[in-house]
Protein backbone atom coordinates (compact mmCIF):
# COMPACT_ATOMS: atom_id res chain seq x y z
CA UNK A 1 0.00 0.00 0.00
CA UNK A 2 1.14 3.19 -1.17
CA UNK A 3 1.85 5.63 1.53
CA UNK A 4 3.00 9.60 1.79
CA UNK A 5 5.29 10.73 4.69
CA UNK A 6 6.67 13.92 5.93
CA UNK A 7 9.92 14.26 7.73
CA UNK A 8 10.12 17.31 9.73
CA UNK A 9 9.23 19.74 6.46
CA UNK A 10 10.17 23.28 7.35
CA UNK A 11 9.35 26.24 5.06
CA UNK A 12 10.56 29.46 5.94
CA UNK A 13 9.26 32.66 4.02
CA UNK A 14 11.71 35.39 4.78
CA UNK A 15 11.99 35.76 8.59
CA UNK A 16 8.69 34.06 9.11
CA UNK A 17 8.86 30.42 9.97
CA UNK A 18 5.42 28.69 9.15
CA UNK A 19 6.47 25.08 9.60
CA UNK A 20 8.71 23.85 11.85
CA UNK A 21 9.03 20.50 11.36
CA UNK A 22 5.76 18.58 10.37
CA UNK A 23 5.87 15.02 10.25
CA UNK A 24 3.27 13.13 9.81
CA UNK A 25 1.88 9.79 7.43
CA UNK A 26 -1.17 9.95 5.05
CA UNK A 27 -1.88 5.94 4.15
CA UNK A 28 -3.65 4.92 1.22
CA UNK A 29 -7.30 4.68 1.25
CA UNK A 30 -7.82 7.26 4.47
CA UNK A 31 -9.91 9.93 4.72
CA UNK A 32 -8.10 12.59 6.73
CA UNK A 33 -8.89 16.15 8.00
CA UNK A 34 -6.17 18.82 8.37
CA UNK A 35 -7.52 21.39 10.56
CA UNK A 36 -5.58 24.39 11.71
CA UNK A 37 -6.30 28.28 11.99
CA UNK A 38 -6.11 31.12 9.04
CA UNK A 39 -2.36 31.52 8.15
CA UNK A 40 -1.34 28.08 10.25
CA UNK A 41 0.52 26.76 7.05
CA UNK A 42 -2.01 24.43 5.22
CA UNK A 43 -2.24 25.92 2.15
CA UNK A 44 1.86 25.64 2.47
CA UNK A 45 1.86 22.13 3.10
CA UNK A 46 -0.35 20.86 0.20
CA UNK A 47 1.69 22.92 -2.25
CA UNK A 48 4.82 21.69 -0.83
CA UNK A 49 3.83 17.65 -1.67
CA UNK A 50 2.39 19.12 -5.15
CA UNK A 51 5.45 20.99 -5.86
CA UNK A 52 4.15 24.68 -6.07
CA UNK A 53 6.53 25.28 -3.26
CA UNK A 54 9.63 23.54 -2.03
CA UNK A 55 10.28 22.92 1.23
CA UNK A 56 13.29 24.41 3.07
CA UNK A 57 14.37 21.67 5.60
CA UNK A 58 13.21 17.68 5.75
CA UNK A 59 11.23 16.05 2.86
CA UNK A 60 8.08 14.68 1.83
CA UNK A 61 8.18 11.09 0.87
CA UNK A 62 6.12 8.83 -1.23
CA UNK A 63 6.81 5.32 -0.86
CA UNK A 64 10.20 6.13 0.27
CA UNK A 65 10.92 8.31 -3.15
CA UNK A 66 11.09 12.69 -2.19
CA UNK A 67 8.04 13.80 -4.37
CA UNK A 68 10.25 16.74 -4.95
CA UNK A 69 10.95 17.64 -8.98
CA UNK A 70 9.52 13.71 -9.22
CA UNK A 71 7.48 13.50 -12.26
CA UNK A 72 6.07 9.75 -11.46
CA UNK A 73 5.41 10.77 -7.55
CA UNK A 74 3.20 14.10 -8.93
CA UNK A 75 1.28 11.87 -11.24
CA UNK A 76 -0.20 10.65 -8.45
CA UNK A 77 -1.10 13.55 -6.00
CA UNK A 78 -3.72 15.99 -6.97
CA UNK A 79 -4.59 19.48 -4.91
CA UNK A 80 -7.39 21.43 -5.46
CA UNK A 81 -7.10 24.76 -4.23
CA UNK A 82 -8.80 28.20 -4.00
CA UNK A 83 -5.39 29.29 -5.90
CA UNK A 84 -6.21 27.29 -9.20
CA UNK A 85 -6.15 28.99 -12.31
CA UNK A 86 -7.17 27.97 -15.83
CA UNK A 87 -5.98 28.86 -19.24
CA UNK A 88 -8.53 32.32 -19.88
CA UNK A 89 -11.36 31.07 -21.84
CA UNK A 90 -11.55 27.50 -21.48
CA UNK A 91 -15.09 25.58 -20.45
CA UNK A 92 -15.52 23.26 -18.70
CA UNK A 93 -15.90 20.29 -20.84
CA UNK A 94 -12.41 21.22 -22.09
CA UNK A 95 -11.20 21.12 -18.66
CA UNK A 96 -12.07 17.65 -18.33
CA UNK A 97 -10.16 16.87 -21.54
CA UNK A 98 -7.13 18.81 -20.14
CA UNK A 99 -7.17 16.97 -17.20
CA UNK A 100 -7.16 13.38 -19.00
CA UNK A 101 -4.42 14.32 -20.79
CA UNK A 102 -2.05 15.49 -17.56
CA UNK A 103 -3.25 12.59 -15.54
CA UNK A 104 -3.41 10.06 -17.99
CA UNK A 105 -7.39 9.15 -17.41
CA UNK A 106 -10.37 10.73 -16.29
CA UNK A 107 -13.62 9.36 -14.67
CA UNK A 108 -16.33 10.98 -17.48
CA UNK A 109 -19.48 9.24 -16.17
CA UNK A 110 -18.88 10.20 -13.09
CA UNK A 111 -18.25 14.04 -14.13
CA UNK A 112 -21.45 13.68 -16.08
CA UNK A 113 -23.14 12.51 -13.17
CA UNK A 114 -21.97 15.14 -10.82
CA UNK A 115 -22.45 18.39 -13.27
CA UNK A 116 -25.94 16.96 -13.28
CA UNK A 117 -26.10 17.13 -9.20
CA UNK A 118 -24.59 20.47 -9.05
CA UNK A 119 -26.55 21.98 -11.97
CA UNK A 120 -23.49 23.02 -13.71
CA UNK A 121 -23.81 23.54 -17.54
CA UNK A 122 -20.19 21.56 -18.21
CA UNK A 123 -20.20 23.67 -21.64
CA UNK A 124 -20.04 26.87 -19.76
CA UNK A 125 -16.80 28.96 -19.09
CA UNK A 126 -15.36 28.16 -16.17
CA UNK A 127 -14.38 32.68 -16.33
CA UNK A 128 -18.27 33.15 -16.29
CA UNK A 129 -19.09 30.84 -13.23
CA UNK A 130 -19.81 32.60 -9.60
CA UNK A 131 -17.31 32.00 -6.68
CA UNK A 132 -19.67 29.18 -5.58
CA UNK A 133 -19.47 27.36 -9.23
CA UNK A 134 -16.00 27.56 -9.77
CA UNK A 135 -15.57 25.76 -6.00
CA UNK A 136 -17.74 22.98 -7.93
CA UNK A 137 -15.92 22.73 -10.89
CA UNK A 138 -12.67 22.35 -9.35
CA UNK A 139 -14.34 19.77 -7.12
CA UNK A 140 -15.83 17.71 -9.78
CA UNK A 141 -12.40 17.60 -11.55
CA UNK A 142 -10.78 16.45 -8.07
CA UNK A 143 -13.48 13.82 -7.49
CA UNK A 144 -12.74 12.56 -11.59
CA UNK A 145 -8.88 12.12 -11.13
CA UNK A 146 -6.84 8.90 -11.27
CA UNK A 147 -4.49 9.76 -8.77
CA UNK A 148 -4.40 8.00 -5.64
CA UNK A 149 -3.89 10.97 -3.41
CA UNK A 150 -6.73 13.59 -3.50
CA UNK A 151 -5.91 17.20 -1.44
CA UNK A 152 -9.13 19.23 -0.94
CA UNK A 153 -7.65 22.73 0.24
CA UNK A 154 -11.00 24.12 1.16
CA UNK A 155 -13.59 21.99 -0.67
CA UNK A 156 -16.19 23.76 0.08
CA UNK A 157 -15.14 27.63 -0.36
CA UNK A 158 -18.13 29.38 -1.32
CA UNK A 159 -21.10 26.41 -1.12
CA UNK A 160 -24.37 26.71 0.00
CA UNK A 161 -25.43 24.61 2.38
CA UNK A 162 -27.31 22.55 -0.32
CA UNK A 163 -24.52 21.83 -2.68
CA UNK A 164 -21.97 21.86 0.50
CA UNK A 165 -24.48 18.55 1.27
CA UNK A 166 -24.55 17.48 -2.01
CA UNK A 167 -20.24 17.01 -2.18
CA UNK A 168 -20.33 15.35 1.29
CA UNK A 169 -22.19 12.83 0.04
CA UNK A 170 -20.77 12.20 -3.54
CA UNK A 171 -17.49 12.19 -1.45
CA UNK A 172 -18.53 9.56 0.60
CA UNK A 173 -19.89 7.29 -2.35
CA UNK A 174 -16.74 8.06 -4.51
CA UNK A 175 -14.70 7.04 -1.67
CA UNK A 176 -16.63 4.07 -0.96
CA UNK A 177 -16.79 3.03 -4.67
CA UNK A 178 -13.05 3.38 -5.47
CA UNK A 179 -11.07 3.56 -2.23
CA UNK A 180 -8.22 6.27 -2.70
CA UNK A 181 -6.87 8.97 0.23
CA UNK A 182 -8.34 12.05 0.46
CA UNK A 183 -7.09 15.21 2.46
CA UNK A 184 -9.32 17.86 2.94
CA UNK A 185 -8.58 21.53 4.81
CA UNK A 186 -11.54 23.15 5.34
CA UNK A 187 -13.05 25.29 8.51
CA UNK A 188 -16.24 23.51 9.01
CA UNK A 189 -15.34 21.43 11.31
CA UNK A 190 -18.88 20.41 12.19
CA UNK A 191 -19.55 19.69 8.59
CA UNK A 192 -16.34 16.85 8.06
CA UNK A 193 -16.50 15.72 11.31
CA UNK A 194 -18.42 12.73 10.37
CA UNK A 195 -16.77 12.36 6.99
CA UNK A 196 -13.02 11.74 7.96
CA UNK A 197 -11.70 8.97 9.56
CA UNK A 198 -8.77 10.67 11.27
CA UNK A 199 -7.58 14.39 11.92
CA UNK A 200 -4.10 16.42 11.79
CA UNK A 201 -4.56 19.94 13.48
CA UNK A 202 -1.54 22.01 12.22
CA UNK A 203 -0.86 24.87 14.60
CA UNK A 204 2.52 26.53 15.69
CA UNK A 205 4.32 25.03 12.53
CA UNK A 206 4.18 21.71 13.62
CA UNK A 207 1.29 18.89 13.80
CA UNK A 208 -0.10 18.78 17.46
CA UNK A 209 -2.90 16.34 17.18
CA UNK A 210 -2.78 13.35 15.04
CA UNK A 211 -5.78 10.85 16.04
CA UNK A 212 -8.51 8.53 14.51
CA UNK A 213 -11.89 10.24 14.80
CA UNK A 214 -13.14 7.03 16.62
CA UNK A 215 -10.62 7.12 19.34
CA UNK A 216 -11.65 11.03 20.05
CA UNK A 217 -14.86 10.17 19.89
CA UNK A 218 -14.54 7.33 21.97
CA UNK A 219 -11.54 8.01 24.38
CA UNK A 220 -11.43 11.65 24.34
CA UNK A 221 -13.17 13.72 27.69
CA UNK A 222 -12.72 17.22 29.13
CA UNK A 223 -12.27 17.65 32.64
CA UNK A 224 -12.76 20.62 34.63
CA UNK A 225 -12.96 21.80 37.95
CA UNK A 226 -10.68 23.21 40.34
CA UNK A 227 -6.93 22.65 39.07
CA UNK A 228 -5.63 20.80 42.11
CA UNK A 229 -8.19 18.20 42.11
CA UNK A 230 -7.78 17.80 38.68
CA UNK A 231 -3.69 16.99 38.66
CA UNK A 232 -4.95 15.37 41.24
CA UNK A 233 -7.15 12.47 39.75
CA UNK A 234 -5.35 12.61 36.61
CA UNK A 235 -2.30 12.22 38.25
CA UNK A 236 0.63 11.43 35.80
CA UNK A 237 -1.89 11.42 32.47
CA UNK A 238 -0.83 12.85 29.51
CA UNK A 239 -2.92 15.81 28.56
CA UNK A 240 -3.34 17.65 24.82
CA UNK A 241 -4.30 20.76 26.58
CA UNK A 242 -4.91 22.24 29.76
CA UNK A 243 -6.49 25.81 29.87
CA UNK A 244 -6.87 27.64 33.35
CA UNK A 245 -8.93 30.48 34.52
CA UNK A 246 -9.07 31.20 37.80
CA UNK A 247 -8.74 28.49 40.12
CA UNK A 248 -9.91 26.28 37.56
CA UNK A 249 -8.52 24.23 35.04
CA UNK A 250 -10.09 22.49 32.58
CA UNK A 251 -8.07 19.96 30.53
CA UNK A 252 -8.43 17.37 27.35
CA UNK A 253 -7.32 14.00 27.38
CA UNK A 254 -7.21 10.67 25.84
CA UNK A 255 -5.90 8.53 28.50
CA UNK A 256 -8.51 10.06 31.58
CA UNK A 257 -8.23 7.40 34.49
CA UNK A 258 -12.05 6.42 34.57
CA UNK A 259 -11.18 3.56 36.46
CA UNK A 260 -10.26 6.06 39.43
CA UNK A 261 -13.71 7.70 41.42
CA UNK A 262 -14.27 11.38 39.77
CA UNK A 263 -13.81 13.83 43.05
CA UNK A 264 -16.42 15.78 44.00
CA UNK A 265 -16.23 19.45 41.63
CA UNK A 266 -14.75 18.26 39.16
CA UNK A 267 -17.19 16.90 36.43
CA UNK A 268 -15.57 14.39 33.37
CA UNK A 269 -17.37 15.52 29.78
CA UNK A 270 -17.03 13.49 26.34
CA UNK A 271 -15.02 15.37 23.53
CA UNK A 272 -16.11 17.22 20.60
CA UNK A 273 -13.89 17.56 18.01
CA UNK A 274 -14.73 21.36 16.83
CA UNK A 275 -14.45 22.60 20.81
CA UNK A 276 -11.01 20.26 20.95
CA UNK A 277 -10.12 21.99 18.28
CA UNK A 278 -10.88 25.40 19.35
CA UNK A 279 -8.99 24.33 22.44
CA UNK A 280 -6.21 23.42 20.37
CA UNK A 281 -5.64 26.12 18.36
CA UNK A 282 -6.97 29.43 20.18
CA UNK A 283 -3.59 31.13 20.59
CA UNK A 284 -3.10 30.50 16.90
CA UNK A 285 -3.88 33.49 14.92
CA UNK A 286 -0.37 35.07 14.99
CA UNK A 287 0.95 32.96 12.57
CA UNK A 288 0.84 34.60 8.68
CA UNK A 289 0.96 32.25 6.24
CA UNK A 290 2.44 33.22 3.11
CA UNK B 1 -32.53 59.11 5.45
CA UNK B 2 -30.56 57.81 2.02
CA UNK B 3 -31.93 54.82 0.24
CA UNK B 4 -31.21 52.48 -2.61
CA UNK B 5 -34.05 51.11 -4.19
CA UNK B 6 -34.20 48.41 -7.33
CA UNK B 7 -36.96 48.91 -9.82
CA UNK B 8 -37.20 45.83 -12.05
CA UNK B 9 -33.43 44.82 -12.55
CA UNK B 10 -33.34 42.32 -14.99
CA UNK B 11 -29.87 41.18 -16.43
CA UNK B 12 -29.16 38.69 -19.07
CA UNK B 13 -25.96 37.04 -19.90
CA UNK B 14 -26.56 36.00 -23.20
CA UNK B 15 -29.81 33.72 -22.91
CA UNK B 16 -29.36 33.43 -19.32
CA UNK B 17 -31.72 35.29 -17.39
CA UNK B 18 -30.10 35.41 -14.22
CA UNK B 19 -32.42 38.62 -12.77
CA UNK B 20 -35.80 38.60 -14.13
CA UNK B 21 -37.29 41.66 -12.30
CA UNK B 22 -35.87 42.64 -8.95
CA UNK B 23 -37.51 45.24 -6.69
CA UNK B 24 -36.44 45.46 -3.19
CA UNK B 25 -35.30 48.93 -0.68
CA UNK B 26 -32.41 48.89 1.45
CA UNK B 27 -32.42 51.58 3.90
CA UNK B 28 -30.09 53.89 5.50
CA UNK B 29 -29.18 52.14 8.98
CA UNK B 30 -29.66 48.56 8.20
CA UNK B 31 -28.21 45.18 8.71
CA UNK B 32 -28.96 43.19 5.70
CA UNK B 33 -28.78 39.69 4.84
CA UNK B 34 -29.34 38.61 1.07
CA UNK B 35 -29.57 34.86 0.69
CA UNK B 36 -29.29 32.70 -2.31
CA UNK B 37 -28.33 29.25 -3.77
CA UNK B 38 -24.98 29.62 -5.40
CA UNK B 39 -25.59 31.28 -9.21
CA UNK B 40 -29.07 32.43 -7.95
CA UNK B 41 -27.29 36.54 -8.94
CA UNK B 42 -26.23 37.66 -5.32
CA UNK B 43 -23.33 38.84 -6.76
CA UNK B 44 -24.39 40.07 -10.11
CA UNK B 45 -27.22 42.24 -8.69
CA UNK B 46 -23.88 43.58 -5.71
CA UNK B 47 -21.71 44.47 -9.28
CA UNK B 48 -24.80 46.39 -10.81
CA UNK B 49 -25.11 48.71 -7.76
CA UNK B 50 -21.41 48.69 -7.63
CA UNK B 51 -21.54 49.44 -11.77
CA UNK B 52 -18.73 46.37 -12.17
CA UNK B 53 -21.80 45.30 -14.60
CA UNK B 54 -24.67 47.22 -15.99
CA UNK B 55 -28.16 46.05 -15.95
CA UNK B 56 -30.28 44.31 -19.25
CA UNK B 57 -33.42 46.44 -17.79
CA UNK B 58 -34.84 48.41 -14.96
CA UNK B 59 -32.85 50.98 -12.60
CA UNK B 60 -30.77 50.85 -9.20
CA UNK B 61 -31.73 54.24 -7.60
CA UNK B 62 -29.96 56.12 -4.64
CA UNK B 63 -32.18 58.82 -3.37
CA UNK B 64 -34.02 58.70 -6.50
CA UNK B 65 -31.40 59.11 -8.67
CA UNK B 66 -29.43 56.14 -11.03
CA UNK B 67 -26.40 54.62 -9.50
CA UNK B 68 -25.52 54.05 -12.77
CA UNK B 69 -22.28 55.89 -14.04
CA UNK B 70 -22.99 58.32 -11.19
CA UNK B 71 -19.60 59.13 -9.50
CA UNK B 72 -21.06 60.91 -6.44
CA UNK B 73 -23.57 57.89 -6.21
CA UNK B 74 -20.46 55.56 -6.38
CA UNK B 75 -18.66 57.16 -3.73
CA UNK B 76 -21.25 56.35 -1.29
CA UNK B 77 -21.38 53.02 -2.33
CA UNK B 78 -18.55 50.41 -1.31
CA UNK B 79 -18.67 46.84 -2.53
CA UNK B 80 -15.96 43.74 -0.99
CA UNK B 81 -16.29 40.77 -2.85
CA UNK B 82 -14.08 37.60 -4.16
CA UNK B 83 -13.41 39.24 -7.26
CA UNK B 84 -11.67 42.05 -5.86
CA UNK B 85 -7.86 42.77 -7.07
CA UNK B 86 -5.30 44.98 -5.72
CA UNK B 87 -2.30 46.38 -7.69
CA UNK B 88 0.62 43.44 -7.72
CA UNK B 89 2.72 43.77 -4.69
CA UNK B 90 1.02 45.86 -2.47
CA UNK B 91 1.16 46.12 0.71
CA UNK B 92 -1.92 46.22 3.31
CA UNK B 93 -0.88 49.29 4.98
CA UNK B 94 -0.98 51.14 1.25
CA UNK B 95 -4.25 49.48 0.26
CA UNK B 96 -5.43 51.59 3.26
CA UNK B 97 -4.25 54.77 1.75
CA UNK B 98 -5.30 53.81 -1.37
CA UNK B 99 -8.72 53.04 0.12
CA UNK B 100 -8.70 56.85 1.56
CA UNK B 101 -7.39 58.27 -1.51
CA UNK B 102 -10.72 57.34 -3.39
CA UNK B 103 -13.30 57.87 -1.33
CA UNK B 104 -11.65 60.53 0.99
CA UNK B 105 -11.66 59.28 4.47
CA UNK B 106 -10.36 55.83 6.33
CA UNK B 107 -11.14 54.97 9.72
CA UNK B 108 -7.40 54.28 10.68
CA UNK B 109 -8.11 53.52 14.30
CA UNK B 110 -10.65 51.16 13.29
CA UNK B 111 -8.30 49.91 10.64
CA UNK B 112 -5.33 49.03 13.83
CA UNK B 113 -7.72 47.59 15.72
CA UNK B 114 -9.23 45.21 13.59
CA UNK B 115 -5.33 44.38 12.36
CA UNK B 116 -4.77 43.43 15.67
CA UNK B 117 -7.77 41.38 16.56
CA UNK B 118 -7.06 39.06 13.01
CA UNK B 119 -3.10 38.96 13.53
CA UNK B 120 -2.95 40.50 10.95
CA UNK B 121 0.35 42.58 10.06
CA UNK B 122 -0.49 45.89 7.66
CA UNK B 123 3.12 45.80 6.34
CA UNK B 124 2.39 42.42 4.63
CA UNK B 125 2.23 42.03 1.04
CA UNK B 126 -1.70 41.27 0.11
CA UNK B 127 -0.52 38.93 -2.79
CA UNK B 128 1.50 36.87 -0.10
CA UNK B 129 -1.48 36.00 1.80
CA UNK B 130 -3.52 33.10 2.62
CA UNK B 131 -6.96 32.73 1.45
CA UNK B 132 -8.75 33.88 4.76
CA UNK B 133 -6.06 36.35 5.36
CA UNK B 134 -7.08 37.90 2.26
CA UNK B 135 -10.66 37.88 3.17
CA UNK B 136 -9.93 39.54 6.42
CA UNK B 137 -7.25 42.18 4.46
CA UNK B 138 -10.93 43.02 2.21
CA UNK B 139 -13.02 42.70 5.39
CA UNK B 140 -10.95 45.48 7.64
CA UNK B 141 -10.66 47.96 4.31
CA UNK B 142 -14.74 47.35 4.05
CA UNK B 143 -15.46 48.00 7.71
CA UNK B 144 -13.06 51.30 7.45
CA UNK B 145 -14.65 53.35 4.45
CA UNK B 146 -16.48 56.01 4.73
CA UNK B 147 -19.43 54.68 2.41
CA UNK B 148 -23.31 55.16 3.85
CA UNK B 149 -24.05 51.55 1.63
CA UNK B 150 -21.30 48.64 2.23
CA UNK B 151 -21.79 45.09 0.45
CA UNK B 152 -20.18 42.38 1.93
CA UNK B 153 -20.33 39.10 -0.61
CA UNK B 154 -19.27 36.47 1.38
CA UNK B 155 -17.58 38.40 4.07
CA UNK B 156 -16.32 34.70 5.89
CA UNK B 157 -15.06 32.84 2.61
CA UNK B 158 -12.18 31.01 3.98
CA UNK B 159 -12.09 32.52 7.59
CA UNK B 160 -11.77 30.04 10.55
CA UNK B 161 -14.24 29.51 13.53
CA UNK B 162 -12.73 31.86 15.70
CA UNK B 163 -11.98 34.90 12.80
CA UNK B 164 -15.74 34.12 11.66
CA UNK B 165 -16.44 35.04 15.27
CA UNK B 166 -14.43 37.97 15.96
CA UNK B 167 -15.70 39.82 12.30
CA UNK B 168 -19.38 39.19 13.67
CA UNK B 169 -18.45 40.82 16.70
CA UNK B 170 -16.85 44.02 15.50
CA UNK B 171 -19.45 44.03 12.39
CA UNK B 172 -21.77 44.72 15.03
CA UNK B 173 -19.66 47.02 17.07
CA UNK B 174 -18.51 49.80 14.58
CA UNK B 175 -22.61 49.22 13.37
CA UNK B 176 -23.50 50.38 16.54
CA UNK B 177 -20.78 52.90 17.48
CA UNK B 178 -21.35 54.31 13.78
CA UNK B 179 -24.86 53.31 11.86
CA UNK B 180 -25.02 52.57 8.20
CA UNK B 181 -25.89 50.32 6.28
CA UNK B 182 -24.30 46.77 5.76
CA UNK B 183 -25.71 44.24 2.78
CA UNK B 184 -24.28 40.78 3.63
CA UNK B 185 -24.21 37.83 1.13
CA UNK B 186 -23.50 34.51 3.04
CA UNK B 187 -24.04 30.89 2.95
CA UNK B 188 -23.91 30.66 6.60
CA UNK B 189 -26.82 31.27 7.40
CA UNK B 190 -27.70 30.13 10.77
CA UNK B 191 -24.41 32.17 11.53
CA UNK B 192 -25.79 35.74 10.54
CA UNK B 193 -29.07 34.81 11.56
CA UNK B 194 -28.77 37.00 14.94
CA UNK B 195 -26.78 39.48 12.93
CA UNK B 196 -28.76 40.96 10.72
CA UNK B 197 -32.18 42.68 11.40
CA UNK B 198 -33.93 42.17 7.57
CA UNK B 199 -33.48 39.59 5.04
CA UNK B 200 -33.89 39.22 1.21
CA UNK B 201 -34.29 35.75 -0.33
CA UNK B 202 -33.04 36.06 -4.44
CA UNK B 203 -34.18 32.80 -6.06
CA UNK B 204 -35.37 32.29 -9.94
CA UNK B 205 -34.00 35.78 -10.42
CA UNK B 206 -36.77 37.42 -8.21
CA UNK B 207 -36.95 38.65 -4.52
CA UNK B 208 -39.06 35.81 -2.94
CA UNK B 209 -38.66 36.84 0.63
CA UNK B 210 -38.42 40.43 2.25
CA UNK B 211 -38.90 39.82 5.68
CA UNK B 212 -37.77 41.37 9.14
CA UNK B 213 -36.06 38.61 11.08
CA UNK B 214 -38.06 39.96 14.39
CA UNK B 215 -41.27 38.91 11.88
CA UNK B 216 -39.95 35.89 10.43
CA UNK B 217 -39.35 34.75 14.14
CA UNK B 218 -42.49 35.72 15.98
CA UNK B 219 -45.09 35.18 13.39
CA UNK B 220 -43.32 32.40 11.10
CA UNK B 221 -45.23 29.23 11.27
CA UNK B 222 -44.64 25.75 9.90
CA UNK B 223 -47.90 23.85 9.07
CA UNK B 224 -48.00 20.47 8.83
CA UNK B 225 -50.53 17.64 8.34
CA UNK B 226 -53.24 16.13 5.38
CA UNK B 227 -53.31 18.52 3.18
CA UNK B 228 -57.07 18.58 2.97
CA UNK B 229 -56.93 19.58 6.43
CA UNK B 230 -54.13 22.19 6.14
CA UNK B 231 -56.19 23.82 3.73
CA UNK B 232 -58.71 23.96 5.89
CA UNK B 233 -57.39 25.24 8.89
CA UNK B 234 -55.41 27.74 6.51
CA UNK B 235 -58.55 29.54 5.15
CA UNK B 236 -57.18 31.76 2.57
CA UNK B 237 -53.98 32.22 4.52
CA UNK B 238 -51.21 33.60 2.23
CA UNK B 239 -48.33 31.26 2.93
CA UNK B 240 -44.81 31.80 1.42
CA UNK B 241 -44.67 28.39 0.22
CA UNK B 242 -45.61 24.87 0.11
CA UNK B 243 -44.38 21.21 0.20
CA UNK B 244 -46.54 18.77 -0.96
CA UNK B 245 -44.95 14.79 0.03
CA UNK B 246 -48.14 12.57 -0.80
CA UNK B 247 -51.01 13.80 0.77
CA UNK B 248 -49.11 15.54 3.56
CA UNK B 249 -48.58 19.35 2.91
CA UNK B 250 -46.30 21.66 4.80
CA UNK B 251 -46.91 25.26 4.69
CA UNK B 252 -44.59 28.06 5.62
CA UNK B 253 -46.57 31.31 6.68
CA UNK B 254 -46.29 34.83 8.54
CA UNK B 255 -49.86 35.00 8.56
CA UNK B 256 -51.22 31.59 10.55
CA UNK B 257 -54.69 32.06 11.67
CA UNK B 258 -53.90 30.61 15.40
CA UNK B 259 -57.15 32.08 17.11
CA UNK B 260 -58.57 29.20 14.94
CA UNK B 261 -58.42 25.68 16.88
CA UNK B 262 -55.97 23.71 15.22
CA UNK B 263 -57.51 20.32 13.67
CA UNK B 264 -56.46 17.10 15.45
CA UNK B 265 -53.52 15.60 12.60
CA UNK B 266 -51.93 19.11 11.83
CA UNK B 267 -48.88 20.37 13.84
CA UNK B 268 -48.02 24.26 13.93
CA UNK B 269 -44.53 24.86 14.95
CA UNK B 270 -42.19 27.94 14.59
CA UNK B 271 -39.86 29.15 11.75
CA UNK B 272 -36.47 28.57 11.24
CA UNK B 273 -34.65 31.27 9.02
CA UNK B 274 -32.56 28.62 7.42
CA UNK B 275 -35.02 26.08 7.74
CA UNK B 276 -36.92 28.62 5.94
CA UNK B 277 -34.63 29.48 3.42
CA UNK B 278 -33.91 25.99 2.50
CA UNK B 279 -37.29 25.30 1.52
CA UNK B 280 -37.46 28.12 -0.36
CA UNK B 281 -34.90 27.91 -2.63
CA UNK B 282 -34.47 23.83 -2.66
CA UNK B 283 -35.06 23.69 -6.29
CA UNK B 284 -33.16 26.71 -7.09
CA UNK B 285 -29.85 25.40 -8.19
CA UNK B 286 -30.23 25.14 -11.86
CA UNK B 287 -30.48 28.87 -12.83
CA UNK B 288 -26.13 30.09 -13.55
CA UNK B 289 -24.74 32.89 -13.13
CA UNK B 290 -22.14 34.46 -14.62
Amino acid sequence: MSKLEFKQVTRNFGANKVLRGVNMTWEAGQLYGLLGRNGAGKSTLMKIVNNRLFPTAGKVLLDGKSVTENADAQNRIFLMSAAMLYPGDSRIEQLFTLTREMYGSFDDELAAHLAKAFGLDPHQRFRKLSTGYRTIAKLIIALCVPCEFVMLDEPVLGLDANNREIFYQELANTFASKPRTFIIASHLIEEIENLVTHVFVLDGGTITLDEDVADLTAKGRVVTGPTALVHEWLGGTCTLREVALGGMLTAYTLDAPLEKPVPAGVTVGGMDLQQMYLELTRNGGEVDEA
